[in-house]
């Protein structure tokens, strides 16, 4: 089955210590794409400029991306420039040039209404709305978010939990939402706005998943190098979905190994800058990395 | 087979937002020699001032833990007092008053240089020094640590690594001894420093062995209800080789294992002040949690 995947299709210019990288391959969903693309098929809604490098649509094709559901509009793309401190864990936006991105609403190509898997990746609640108004009842219903939406339209954000089947956030867009420091009791907090699945992501220490099943401890995948983690929450949750969309069986059944899947091409992404890293790699390198973590837990 | 720890005998004064509980039994030789005694027969080493109440004394006794060790000298038992903030995260020391501890030697009782597990708790290098010079060849050496000895006795602790099989630290203490902000680098430099066995501690995020085996991600208990935070890191470590002294098998094949039941009493001693929770558990409570923690890592 495919995975419609709707969020921001962006050129990142991104800094480090060691490097600086302009206008690559970014956005939530084009790392959320490129990631359940090794599992399912994809379609993707989004929209750029007439600047778009024609490298990337290349890029969308070669990994079986449809792209029927990607707008070309007069305009930029929207460009988003950030700076990582040496532990890269802090980072510093120096530029948003929204370009056509301002005034995107997301419209779905006939054949996208009936996916039936549907990541709402880090966009605008409202259009994480519009997306789902045009649905005709996907099976699975995952949204993620970002701090942003939680200061300037949490109204939007609550209405579109009730909507969906999972959510998945931050430790501290938990916190920011919850207003509880324990992450368990916010997981409690949140199941209550709606959301059956919740998974709370911690970045290098792995993440929690809160189900109708109890919780999972997932684990981050050991990297001893981290080039940049830009795109690594959007890249886990695609991959989630990915297999989620090919996997037989329920969702209980599938999501623990479906977030050790996300958990492991969110690795891939850490390692190069952008997507650098995860295009490079096949379905082996992710099996082989899953096993690794089914070894490095069992005890 | 019996463990001998070696560590503070203290009296803990702890402040929270929501409650104050004076001079309960604290240190990092109290919380891991009970931590321990579920497992296995403890031999204490440590010091404690004429005051100090016959019925911490008692609860020692109530854990068979060996107090021929026990130094009982004249003056103040050690006095420690700290407040937590709402997060339960940030730890601030309001007072430290080191009593009869300003001077301790600790002098073994001829029945434990033959102990042939040795857990040097927090305390200065050069007292852990002093221990392993009285001991019989033990077969498995662990030492704990904390900041205060990493700034103030770098160099005794730098020694004390090549006379350990195991070294177990907290997160930001691996940072500051190896100026590595990557975790699994961090755990690279250290083992060039001796120890075979390095477990770097994350709270809430659970833990992390490197050993000759690989690593191992150790999950943390979910709790949620963080009462006090105090002694969790001494409960685990003890937890941890109380275990080991008893398993049959070595230590690769039952390290593992050991850190699940560190995390797990870890998880006890969290839920009360001091040792309130700790000693009113059984090895059955602590058994279930790590059945449960079996759950909710599998995929």
């Amino acid at each position: 089955m495919s995975v419609l995947i709707v969020g921001s299709t962006a050129l990142d210019s991104i800094k480090t210590p060691k490097a600086e990288n302009p206008k690559l391959l970014g956005g939530s969903a084009s790392h959320a794409a490129v990631a359940a693309s090794f599992f399912s098929s994809v379609k993707l809604v989004g929209v750029v400029g007439k600047d778009f490098p024609r490298k990337y649509v290349t890029l969308y094709k070669r990994h079986k991306i449809d792209l029927e559901g990607l707008q070309i509009e007069e305009g930029q793309t929207f460009h988003w420039s950030g700076e990582y401190e040496v532990n890269m864990n802090n980072r510093r936006t120096l530029l948003t040039e929204l370009g056509v991105f301002e005034k995107f609403t997301p419209h779905l190509p006939e054949n996208y209404k009936t996916a039936p898997f549907v990541l709402l990746a880090n966009i605008a609640p409202s259009l994480q709305h519009h997306v789902l108004d045009q649905m005709q009842k996907p099976k699975f219903i995952v949204a993620d978010t970002m701090d942003l939406w939680l200061n300037i339209a949490k109204a939007d954000l609550i209405t579109l939990l009730k909507r969906v089947h999972g959510f998945v956030l931050n430790d501290s867009e938990a916190h920011q939402l919850t207003e509880c420091d324990n992450v368990f009791a916010a997981l409690k907090k949140i199941h209550k706005l709606g959301p059956k699945y919740v998974i709370i992501k911690k970045g290098s220490h792995g993440s929690i998943l809160s189900s109708p099943e109890g919780y999972f401890i997932c684990p981050a995948y050991p990297l001893h190098n981290v080039c940049d983690p830009t795109g690594a929450g959007d890249s886990f949750v695609g991959g989630m979905m990915g297999y989620l969309a090919t996997a037989r069986g329920s969702i209980d059944a599938n999501i623990r190994r479906a977030m050790i899947y996300g958990s492991v091409t969110a690795s891939f992404c850490c390692e190069g800058f952008g997507l650098k890293k995860t295009t490079t790699i096949k379905r082996a390198d992710i099996e082989r990395r899953a096993k690794d973590l089914e070894k490095l837990t069992r005890f």
